[in-house]
């Protein structure tokens, strides 16, 4: 098979390797639509470790069945499929009491680009493919689709952490792509006022359409002043954190009242420690919980994202500002990636 | 003072009556905008006892205030509120470890037409101002607000009690009124798939309006069959069952899945018990667990409602289908809801 | 293979089958101690369908692997394992979301006996090994761990479905195994008062051994009285029902008070219908949550259930009041189940 | 009246202060039993702050009522109470959607010595007595009892905190008094295994006794590695920090498994920050939830503390190392907490 990926730290390209075996329960699909994604770029660019080795990258892709193992039971060749970012392989006796993400070993259930190929192939293996892939409806389109897997997973993951309810005054820092989806899940999870912070003006734009009510600017002045000015002094019931820099964070924790949830989905890299501020985090005696975690994966995720797509409750696909076309065109979609042009908020791949 | 009430049971009317004293930590409101609800009909045609003899009845109201007790910080004379269904003394120790509605004993949170006179007067006493009113924000119409007290409240209510999920597959039984906002609740907690039970033409139509995917109707056969065809043989993740008669609730047990959670919100009168089927609740060992509840009252809930409401989440406005202008018209708005025409979905009088 | 089961309805007896094939991922394993279990009696003379004719009964078991499929990696030959009642699959989408008793469908989690051969026999077959089996720690006798599988599993769910919290007041209606391990249970999930209701003298003694402070005897009145009396008139804040008639059930719920919860563990046979009183669950306006689940089982389940007895936490051998010894006496310690003389609490089986 | 207090930073001694007037929801009490607490030290010798100047210490106490305000209505001269550390006003409408700890402002709860003076005193007011006290029974004895208002309220929140369920692996870090507490509270809760760090030998017996199955001192090693080993590399399910310095706390957090709760009570005076290390949090990736708390109080919080120690779930008395007679012992039981020798876990003074 071809594939795009990291030959080593820094250095990446096209790669033939052998083609995938598939198992009793795995599937192997080629792809129809793929997004790179910026821990694409992370991986290749900044990580280092053997399993980053010739590893053919991406984790975000709606796939066509070309073959199934002979115990998949609910797919068969010629499928159109949603390929979760996390592929648990369910058979781990964590997933009876624990996150599946991490079933068997912290974020064993991401597969693609760690423990083996990714989905920047035009052969795709996809472990216990009855448990993690969902059937493509047909009044989806592969732009709204692709942003299932991880974008909308990962953003929706956002206000879970931070337990919303009804008419909860809840925050969101950066509005990228994962940010935008936070700030959707959030009115989807009953949020009130949504203080949105984040300065490119198609992503303020969208930010609002998704729900926002108000937006910060690091422009405008500190952060946590004009959040506390929006909020009458009190404070925010909830905080979701998806973009900034470690100040951010910091504050984010700050403006939450006591007895509010900080959800992290930032990933911080080149960092040795959280050097959370004692008053930030109210000593740990003013209950401000910190979370964070890795996108929910596997096939009942996918099934039940979906469904809000097709109920209408959100179009993801208005994150996709660029489209490429054919196979060939990921390597200019992650360089796009790499370059992070100011209007980019998420480019796909469409492949026929 | 001047109010509208019941005599006797069968026997309504407008009376005289002592005016409330306004206790330390108490406020009077004169009403400025009033609906009558089905449970007025209910406490003047069908309940008896001693608390329903020259009581002035209702409790969707909101108001103007003119009188404040010596204690009360945060209301003057002149402030527009909102004066929830439910307002609880908030001072009996129940509500440090249950739900308010019951503090002190069952429903004493009903104060309303229950312990004192109702908002169907021209000075309404509010117990614990500052407890339980909530400031009216200029940018909401009376009509919108109005909603609040109760509709809003206890329709979402119902998808709490049935702790709807991302992508949860959601039925709603019933679409008058609170049914209606259950819909609209229900979406906003994230529900996919949202089935609602309902016929008559301009519910129907709000009823999507508000987030329904799929409308199910009595006319067209057995709802359970139509249920389990439209999940595909699944049944629902979430019932709420906020109209129909017993059938109906024992239907939306049947098609819910082993592990859902099936919310009543609807009051049955004039039985003695519920006659669940065994296979309806699968024998107790499905896990599907039943559900019911008081709306929520208090000052917190009411901005709580009051900031989506704000944030455009959901128009509450589109449930009133008939304006009443005057004091005076309390009676007619009144007698409309015992007519209950077709097109009723919900009455307002508005009060200069 | 030999064992002892049902030919069909009310005809009991040994029978020879096919030895049991193992599957890749499954073991088999001859049993070291074995209870029976009412259930075992109901479905042998009360249940009737084709999955009752000669059928191997039994689902509470130890038992010493003698075989294992090519995939499993966490067992081998000659391990001592307890098997839990419930084995499910695990492999179908429905574990990701829902409760793995009923993945697949309503109770396919209760694979013997049911689905296929139950615990009785001198093989017996465990789908999934590495996800249902857990290796049996040399510090536990037979007895205590033989309770582990059904009796304390069962038990336990009652207060985790009452969610009992610190200082809760808790009632238990009904002292046999499973109500006595409720009151285990919710002594360890911080059950302050704790109300039993049973008659006989040895399980009296163990539910207060147990933990429980007071015992209400049908022979000294109408319970709920006593309940309420108990109480100060308050009720309580969660009920398990383990045992008792309908009437008991509906007494449990009327005694809870608003906002409880109410879980039932009993099975009810030929009745069609629960026939709820209005007042007992007070319109369910009231807040009170019915709920009701089949015994969790699975690997770590089991685990989970030992690291507690190995802790010292609660000794479950206590419940055994009956011994028998050798795989004949199976047939025995069935027979004693159906007559449950008075003493009973449960008896085991040892084999060598 | 009279008091020991702190006149200015690290300046204390006896006062004469104006006798505190009694509101009409109010209480005043005597105090029959009084427990300094490491916290008093550190309000005398560590903070400042205008709150801290001639302010009578002390917030652990038994009393008798000498006086009750007009409305108060459940309790009367001579009643013998628990006076909760915590004491909220009830009134402000945050306790309706948030913790009472923080209603109106963060640790708006903590009254006593902070707002007004604390309970070292012959006279001491509690606010809101019918929310806020607790009748204590005549079968609880006063060292036992003493314990509760603090101590036991504190310890129980770290098990709750962490959401410790059946059969989880438990750490609690630090051995004093309040981390005895959550030993205790983690099993009522449920833990199975349950690791404690503390090496005082009266302590290590403690713990053992209230349920600790496993004892990991600083003196033998990395306490890291320590928990690894005991958990066969697995690390815990919940860790509670209720003592040592910031490298415990890491250290609790590094070994929590993914999915965990680390639950912090411990106060870390002369920081700045918490420096989290990234691999100890899993780059908040892996669904470790960093989470902490003032103690509950309010009557209710008590009257459910009061009913686990009357059940015989939990003697707090053990805590009790030294005894103190007679109201001016108050000076000498203070500067025993000042010294905290070895042997020490808690004084009582007792007072006729």
């Amino acid at each position: 098979m071809k594939g795009f990926g990291v030959f080593e730290k820094g250095k990446v390209g096209w790669m033939e390797k052998a083609d995938p075996v598939c198992g009793p329960r795995d599937a192997i699909a080629r792809p129809i639509a793929i997004a790179p994604c910026s821990s694409d770029v992370h991986s290749a660019y900044e990580l280092e470790g053997e399993h980053l080795k010739n590893r053919i990258l991406g984790h975000e892709c709606i796939g066509e069945i070309i073959e199934v193992g002979s115990e998949v039971k609910d797919f068969k060749v010629g499928d159109r499929v949603i390929i979760p970012a996390v592929t648990p392989t369910w058979t781990h006796p964590d997933i009876q009491d624990s996150y599946h993400q991490h079933a068997g070993g912290l974020l064993t259930g991401i597969n693609f680009s760690s423990y083996e190929d990714g989905t920047f192939a035009d052969k795709i293996k996809i472990r216990s493919a009855d448990m993690n892939l969902a059937l493509l409806p047909d009044d989806i389109s592969l732009e709204a689709a692709c942003m299932i897997p991880d974008m909308m997973t990962t953003g929706f993951l956002g206000p879970e952490l931070a337990e919303v309810k009804f008419g909860d005054t809840v925050l969101v820092a950066g509005i990228g792509p994962v940010g935008l989806m936070a700030v959707a899940g959030s009115k989807l999870m009953g949020a009130g006022k949504l203080i949105a912070i984040g300065t490119r003006p198609n992503c303020v734009e969208l930010a609002k359409e998704y729900g926002a009510t108000d937006i910060v600017s690091y422009r405008d002045g500190d952060i946590a002043e004009q959040i506390m000015d929006l909020t009458n002094g009190k404070g925010v019931d909830a905080a979701i954190v998806a973009g900034g820099d470690l100040d951010t964070f910091y504050k984010c924790i700050a403006v939450t009242k006591p007895g509010g949830n900080i959800a992290n989905l930032n990933v911080f890299t080149e960092i040795s420690s959280f050097n959370i501020p004692v008053d930030a985090i109210a000593s740990f005696v003013g209950h401000k919980t910190l979370k964070g975690g890795l996108c929910p994966g596997g096939r009942k995720r996918m099934e039940r994202l979906l469904s809000m797509v097709q109920a209408g409750r959100v179009d993801p696909s208005k994150l996709v500002t660029q489209k490429f076309y054919g196979f060939e065109a990921i390597e200019d979609a992650f360089n796009l990636m790499v370059d992070k042009p100011r209007d980019l908020i998420k480019p796909v791949v469409l492949i026929d």
